[in-house]
């Protein structure tokens, strides 16, 4: 439990980690012009924040992400996801750094979205949500940390849209955050990455359960869209290499095709199942809000399109990583990220790691890259004072 | 109009090309183990067939193509889709060759296909009709030449789905096919590949228009579930440069983002667009059938696993072509085909057209592979004894 638990007004511990309550005295101001509050942030905390509270690390999750980094999901059972890269003795060590991770707003696990109820109508905001960019969810973020009374974070991390708020809050917060490990992300979202967002959205709004977005409100769950919704993301979350050296072309308990419409192909059963599985622990409204959120992201065009400005004055040590085989957020995308800090003479270093697993990469067991993210942070940690791991 | 036609007994012409009827004194045996027949098929020809018979080029159309590939779309009033490379003094030059182009077996501009009505019920197949295969296609083409009474064929020549069909001629009917010219094609399709078209089945399953593919009889289209099949394909046929070059992030008629979930981006009008135009022209059913057959494509298969032995003893001349930026029939897969033909000593050129288009170049306006195209034919034109052309 963190140690600023006593000072922070609103803050209440709840089985699953903890809740706070944001924009009750002022509302928060959001890109579309209007304001929102009150409302609750969820979020999980791993470790122990030191004296000084200089050892905060944010995680920002992705998309379909949570809070749940490094614990145990409630919904399904599974193990963080992150596991592997948060905990005792791993890159991002809870034994030296207190590590938080916030359900981005929009979101589904606790946080404000449109499965939430609206305290003004005491009913589900469904599509009175307002609609949010990757900013809106860094100042709720930005809000949860001041409430912490946290003044600078040691490190924010993130992948994928995770990369995306890491960016923001390097930008935007410039005194806020001592280092950045934005990973396999994008400074805006691609024609291509919009495309495929809409072709999700369009999934779940023509599906006849989703009832304009009140579904909940007629007990139904637009399954059949938001699992083809997830299908199809999760095909861009893939290399084309890892499909093939998955699945390739075996056929799925059978040794000869069916001549039918069922799932012949492993990769067609693998699909349905991660369009299956996904409907059960994420909200269609949610993904709608949340994939919305990440179109509109581009850092460059609040400063005239020049990314570089937005990076001007930064303070922040960066650590960019990408992966070779992501075709989503490609190097190329990365690079472009580091060449705008180089024009400002940030301290920057990149590394595009060798995978074939494509995006997802960040998520799977890449030893380079946790290589790479441990190196990074222990230096980072150095330089601010905070010592060396006991290794 | 073919100088054969007096001589095939079940010729029909009419408005908007021709009609066969096959199968019916023998039905036509199917890769799934089944016959079939009575059956039609529709075509276009365009030229005149010498005495000899010995100038056809069968054009052989990709996956929503259709026979009008020289000629105005009954549906839809657009020009033939590949009105540029077929035509007098064109590549596929109609002054010298006579072109055919068959619509697939399982498609919707006339051939037996899921909305037809089966002979044997009266009824449209739905899903009824048979799961067939790219060799199916091009066993009922074959069917048509026999009756035609032609022989050998001059050229096959085909994009996509055609590629497939090409190479198929090739190795099936190794004496029928003097030159064969598979474009942006594959020997087989990829898991990547297999995973975008179930996705695109998944939505048309989902729709409720759908009517478990009874659609017809209830007096509906599953206009959604089409659609967004068409959305999710569109993406994977252009390039991430293509996109990025004509749209971009630009907004769609408005200067700010609306922050909402309209069309914002032109990319999502755009698709939306493309969606929504091609549930006019094409039939949720067939797009089930010939995605179908696509997926079970793989031509090494039937050969032991090696695609050298499916080519062992062609005689074509072949020229495959390929386009840079094409991710869905990528370069790798074009040049697996050469490496075949090669280990059988095939005559084979090999061309990689530099383009930005993607996988649709193939139909797009690009001059070097127009010149590359006329090349190949003229010179197979010279050694067939069909002359040079006048220019």
């Amino acid at each position: 439990m963190p140690k600023g638990d006593q000072k922070s007004r609103h803050l209440v511990t709840n089985a699953s980690g903890f809740n706070i309550t944001l924009g009750d005295t002022q509302p928060m101001n959001l890109d579309n012009g209007t304001q929102f509050g009150p409302f609750d942030i969820a979020y999980q905390t791993y470790g122990v924040l030191n004296a000084e509270k200089s050892n905060v690390i944010l995680i920002c999750h992705a998309l379909t992400g949570d809070q749940y980094v490094a614990s145990e999901h409630p919904v399904t059972g599974k193990p963080g996801w992150w596991d592997d890269m948060v905990g005792a003795g791993k890159p991002i060590d809870t034994e030296r750094f207190f590590v938080i991770c916030i359900n981005a707003l929009g979101g589904c696990m606790g946080s404000a979205g449109p499965k939430e109820i609206d305290p003004k109508t005491n009913r589900p905001y469904g599509l009175e949500f307002p609609v949010i960019t990757i900013a809106d969810m860094v100042r709720a973020q930005k809000l949860v940390i001041e409430q912490l009374g946290i003044g600078q974070l040691f490190c924010v991390v993130g992948g994928s849209m995770g990369a995306m708020q890491v960016l923001e809050w390097a930008s935007r917060y410039k005194d806020n955050v001592f280092s950045a490990m934005p990973i396999a992300g994008a400074a805006r979202h691609t024609a291509q990455n919009i495309a495929f967002h809409e072709v999700g959205r369009q999934a779940i709004l023509a599906d006849p359960d989703w009832h304009g977005g009140n579904y909940m409100e007629h007990g139904s769950v637009p399954r059949r869209g938001l699992g083809v919704a997830r299908m199809t993301a999760h095909i861009t979350y893939l290399s084309e290499a890892a499909l093939h050296r998955k699945f390739g072309r075996n056929l799925q308990n059978r040794a000869q095709p069916s001549y039918g419409f069922d799932a012949d192909f492993q990769v067609e059963s693998y699909l349905r199942h991660q369009g299956s599985t996904f409907v059960e622990r994420f909200d269609a409204n949610s993904y709608l809000y949340i994939t919305r959120a990440m179109d509109y992201f581009d850092l460059a065009a609040e400063y005239g399109g020049s990314l570089a400005a937005a990076f001007d004055g930064v303070k922040a040590r960066f650590c960019i990583v990408s992966f070779s085989s992501d075709w989503l957020f490609p190097t190329t995308e990365n690079r472009a990220i580091v060449h705008a800090l180089n024009a400002v003479a940030a301290d920057v270093s990149f590394v595009e790691i060798e995978s074939d697993q494509g995006h997802d990469a960040f998520l799977l067991d890449e030893p380079e890259f946790r290589r790479v993210a441990r190196g990074f942070i222990d230096s980072c940690a150095e330089q601010r004072g905070l010592g060396r791991p006991d290794r």
